[in-house]
């Protein structure tokens, strides 16, 4: 049993909040606003959450971008001390920004709005200057919901602009994404690859193109291509973390930085690389990076790209896995569910099938970012929080899935080497071994004569007259696997 | 105060959860399976929860497709009856399907699974047979996870395969969340441009190509454009409808009806139109509708094409609005939020933001929809779970889109009449209606010095020596709005 | 010998050129231009020429939109007649546009403009003006470049905008080219298909669900799935001619008609229709089809679903061709190229891959399309080349692609007997059939002892007793493609 | 007048044509084809010829290909030498490869093959093969199509297979298409882009966000963030060099170089560097860049982004352009034509609509070209023409209307500094200056003033009771471009 104390507070306070009035009320300038009692925003936050029905649960602005905003807010709120902000308030702001930064607010849904809002972003900027203040309040000792001592526009959002602080906010939280999910599951993967290949170095097999017979190759050189497709894609997405890394945090509303004091974008950029451990630097140019999501094009260009790999890859898989009787049945997957439970060897590739439908989905989304980015006008790009929900879907899809196909696929896979070694040995293509021996006419008429009949090469090689060791001393099919001397 | 007495039931539960034991503990062919007590799936589902963990809550299987696939139970639970299972079983069945059809069990959290797992939907399929089989036994008054007297393969799944309810399923909740929620926010959007359209009929105002001023028209006649763009929108929906409404129910794996009884599939379709209230009819191809989604890859083109309708009329809408100073100020929004509270008149265009992010989101979405549907092979598309979820989230973001779009923004958009004006009066396009009385040279010579010199047309025209009354008979705005007689 | 007149004086003409001034110098508002002797077009002509130079041939704008535009421009003159332009003009240039519209002046390279010029086709509207205006002033017998007694656009283009001739033109284009191109290769599709699933009617073959051996059916019955694909996609681009035949004719610049006499657009329309032999109509609304290009996203869109079909259906014959000895090897294709020619059998599947590529290109088509149709702004449209040229060469691609595969490869495929029969023989699914008659155990014991020994059921099931008549009995693969009574 | 001694032979030849017969008979193993006489190739070629009869001139294997073709075959030829092939014909071969590189034969018509055809660029390898042969007889006095002393399977095509050839082609071709049209264009932008920047670095003007009026920035920084957008786009490109610089000649069919000699890879690619110019190495792993396009889906990747970046500031030059008297009007395009000859000003963006055209063909191509990258199977990737021929077109359209975009339209655009001047000084934004100076309050209540009745903010602050010398030393536009000390 899972006892867990922590659990049945939260259920009392629940319990608590069924028979107390459970709303506050709040006013803005429109007037006043129901806030439920428990929620740490405020009545911006509330209008849009009212004025934005769009989708469940599943549309909500995602997790990393809240936690990213958390920390543009606390280097912003420790740039400021320095620019006049007083210290005490500084430091709860800083303090509150913590437990956004740590995802706690957002998992007690302090964040509800979704992604589909104002194109900058600025709904989102807003409901985390509301709850950053009030948590602050609540660190002080102060009154949620009173604006005292410390207010959100005034205070959190000092010397900031939506545009800047979300533009800066999506490119750590893909920057983090990418840390936390995309290397480590390209790591296991190409590890992983890199091990079958050696694993099967020796096991030849015959070679597809056309999906026709080829001639030879072992399966370790297949799966060595295989790695290489992903050792590519991890630098591939290396190359673009260099205009990723460039924020444009300072640049307030259009890049000129009014609004702000001299030094506050680099002293907020270095305290951002500082919490999130990741080489942030201030944009060389603020009016690019403010009004532009190139950089969040060129990075999900890559992951397009590693779609398409993976596509590859697992189509690969799936059809020499195909079968057991009447498919390649080359490779075999492990038995995680089966097609018919009555039927052994009929496994779904269900694993295959997971990683090719977010290859499609990740193509999708990357029709969708691109639209987005070349939409933008003038000094801000609208489409913000869409492009920067797709980047980050995509990655979590792409890692995740990676993950999961290694652990619960790739791993098990073997070779059945009956079938391996059946389709070597009745191929024709062993034909352009005997060739330079005994001509090509004749090695025509052998060809074509196995193929009338359904034999082997060798047995017709004996009835045309071939002697059966002069066959096998010709006939080696581990010397074709690479260049003659 | 909103006391609730259910909800103190539910939490009591809860906290009776964290003092007893919480899960049970169930066996299938593979051995033994925790499983969360208060959850009604069974071993096969939960062995798909922990080898699936790609996204979270966010990427699980579209509640419309629950609600679906209980239909198709309950419609082969009664089918089957026919068929000679025993009525008891039969009953407790389609009963136990009445609670995954109001989407009672999906908010109880006993659908867990995502997209993400096998590409026929397979382990959703056995997720609905463990839910409902255990539900049937409730009902029955048996032990849940006993598999006694109800079987989730036995009974729930009997005459059927995850091809042919899984596809069956897709169809009917792409159908019903049209009904749902696209019609009726398209109507609403329709209705209201026809309004404005009406509303504006004789605000005559300046037309653009390629953003440079042309010929006059009226604010109506451009509404009146948008409002057709809709009504074609609803009329390619109804395009795509005949195919969507083609259900493969009853042909089982491939699409023969093997180990089906004959007329189990028209009685399903005939029930599982009942059910919906919608025209479901067999397929005419089995073989077609069970291996392809080029209905919903058609219907999505529709979706595609609303959305490429819905931003160019937003994106207008924008312009038209753009200002208060700077831009050609046409329309006024209503001030939901302004970029700056300092600053009057400069609202965000948020719910246009929102819908054009929308838009380019399906735009996306249509990609992987066309991908993964000429992805499949053979009698099954693998790619079915990505697909139905890209074609259902479409219509919820276009339906929740334009619906909030037109509540609060499009419903309360005025003109700004004096701006309109002016840009009528100031227009140089107004010189074709003078160059039929006083010469094409002559005409172009006073717009020429109207261009120069800033001024308007009438200011120069008297210049150039025209009595200003003939230029006000010759000028008339009005008669530019037509073909001439 | 192919002697041909003609085309010796066309070589002739040449060689005068050679030894003559080869152009002549007109002169427009921006000064004199160099233009071509032999060449129809005027100074505006040649200006887009040289300042559009991106791309080469291959860049045109496409002959189909000539054509159209010829018609355009005949229907205009007529029309224009009844409004008052002398008749001796009218007929000028109503027999000029015989020569665009037969594709004659075309073909002499009078229309060199690329697609990449103002979004309106403005250009090509000038284009069409002066050839069209030349050619009618030498049938009246005046000199060429004089505009005497013709001017491009005091008469051919009179009571005309850009935007309203061009988007008329498209329209016109892509149905031509529908009826043309499309419907025949399809109607020819349709029916090889039909013809093949006839054939095969009682062929019978193991199935494939995730690639994985499934139930049995028949070759004919597959084959039937992807003649419904294709009589569906006719179905489908039918839906979308009512919308396509609503021309903007006669809208003028911004859909008002301002500049036209009233009746000048169905006058206009009606001609089209005529000389086209195509129902065309008057548009109900002239703001939507002037601004807008949404008729031909939805008509890409179903383009772009049969693309979708087409690509599994090649894929699915390109894999049952594959082999010979180490694939599917279901098919066998016409032999039209091999991979290999020492290697019998090694066929390319090459008419698939054209297929497929074409399928991928048409995909990529739409996603052009949409991006420019959704990006007009008010009452034009400024990407209708570029849309135009896309929907144009989808529709070639698709149409030749399909004649070229149907002749080359459909026509000629044979099912490989042998092969089909060895799968569904050793196939393991037939277990299905034992089990109702054995139970389950005993059956999936002998599947399991079949599957690891590699034999065939009915070698296991001799071994488990089973008398060897029952076997066959109960084992019957024709009873195994239907419902059961 | 162009006289032209060649062209006059040229057509003498061709008149010749007329009077002799004007095909050859040649054989292969399928029977005897009628080949043109004048044409190089042989039977091969023409049988592809007639099986794909898929669009018109603008569908053949683009140019760049085939003299990349060339330069393979070359380095091939020279390579075989050492490995014993007869050195007069290496030689012959070469020499004959260098008019396949310089473009001759394709403009002279040898290579009439189009795209759609084998996946693996198979009929091309072929079609150079032909005549790469016909020629080297040629030059060594033999006889056009006798196979003497020249084959073009035994001598031209030795030690290759299309799948390396081709793919290696590939690259080389797009590697050289960049270096001629893509980076010279980017850089002409850059500079140009540079030069404004720096030329408008003191105009002030109104910043815009949502389209709607922000606080000002220059026109200079405006233009600088283009800039940076193009320069990172250049740094995009060379970030994918490095492997599209990997080349997998010499893996032959399936990657593992058999058919080959040892070193023969390396000395091809040497050669290939060495004619090219540019530092293609031999790919690290033969079975990745055999089989797969990675590299071009990464390349074209890029070209998505510079799209993206290209759309954004076109859209944005065209709506400061837009007007003139009822758009924004900060810019003035250089007339290259006009939208309505009658009124001045009404500039048609021409240039800005065909790079925008361009960059929607991109991103469609994007999409074909990723969706064929990722259908590849096993060794090779059938869809190589096609996502060759998107990748090369993208290449062309982007460099050349670069090209054209700048020379004819960004290289003559002019700020029109009344309507800058206008909008800065009318602007309501400046209240954000006033604000610290007489405190929130009153400033909002100024501005509001201003809003309502449609004023200035010195105006209103008059009436205020504002001193207007106080109001000009606080309200300093140019203190609002950069962060306060």
């Amino acid at each position: 049993m899972s006892f867990d104390q922590k659990e049945i507070f939260s259920l009392m306070y629940k319990l608590a909040r069924l028979i107390v009035p459970d709303t506050r009320v709040e006013n803005d300038s429109e007037g006043p606003v129901h806030i439920p009692l428990d929620r740490m925003y405020g009545p911006m936050t509330m209008r849009s959450l009212m004025k934005f029905p769009i989708g469940g649960v599943e549309e909500r602005m995602p997790r990393p971008i809240i936690k990213a905003m958390g920390m543009v807010k606390k280097a912003a709120a420790e740039a400021n001390k320095m620019n006049g902000m007083e210290e005490r308030l500084c430091e709860a702001i800083s303090k509150a920004c913590d437990d956004v930064i740590s995802g706690k607010l957002y998992d007690e849904e302090h964040f509800p709005l979704v992604i589909w809002q104002a194109g900058s972003g600025e709904h989102t900027n807003m409901n985390v200057n509301e709850v950053v203040c009030n948590r602050a309040i609540e660190i002080i000792g102060g009154q949620m919901g009173t604006r005292e001592p410390v207010d959100p526009n005034e205070h959190v959002n000092l010397s900031q602009s939506p545009n800047d602080t979300f533009s800066t906010a999506v490119r750590i939280a893909v920057a983090m994404e990418l840390q936390e999910k995309m290397y480590p599951a390209l790591r296991t993967f190409v590890d992983l690859l890199g091990k079958k290949s050696s694993a099967w170095a020796v096991i030849v097999k015959i070679g597809r193109t056309h999906l026709m017979d080829a001639v030879p190759l072992t399966l370790g050189q297949e799966f060595s291509g295989y790695c290489q497709q992903l050792t590519n894609g991890r630098a591939r997405l290396d190359s673009a973390l260099d205009r990723l890394y460039e924020l444009p945090m300072g640049g307030h509303e259009v890049g000129t930085g009014l609004n702000t004091k001299q030094g506050f974008d680099e002293t907020c950029i270095k305290r951002i690389a500082q919490i999130s451990c990741l080489p942030f630097v201030k944009s060389p140019n603020f009016f690019e990076s403010l009004s532009t999501c190139d950089a969040l094009v060129e990075l999900h260009g890559e992951l397009n790209t590693i779609a398409t790999s993976l596509m590859k890859i697992v189509n690969d898989i799936r059809l020499l896995a195909s079968g057991p009787r009447s498919g390649l049945g080359e490779l075999i997957l492990p038995e995680n569910e089966t097609v018919n439970p009555l039927v052994p060897g009929t496994v779904i590739p269900s694993q295959c099938d997971a990683i090719s439908m977010i290859c499609a989905q990740v193509m999708g989304n990357h029709v969708a970012v691109s639209m987005g980015a070349c939409s933008g006008h003038f000094q801000l790009n609208a489409f913000m929080p869409m492009i920067a929900a797709n980047v980050l879907r995509s990655i979590t899809l792409l890692g995740d899935g990676m993950r999961s196909f290694c652990t619960n696929c790739l791993e098990g896979i073997e070779p059945h080497n009956a079938n391996i070694e059946k389709f070597t040995k009745i191929s024709l293509m062993l034909v352009t071994a005997l060739s330079p021996h005994i001509g090509y006419e004749r090695s025509a008429a052998i060809a074509r004569a196995a193929h009338r009949n359904g034999t082997t090469l060798k047995q017709e090689a004996m009835n045309a007259g071939i002697d059966i060791d002069d066959f096998k001393k010709w006939v080696q099919i581990n010397d074709m696997l690479q260049p003659s001397d």
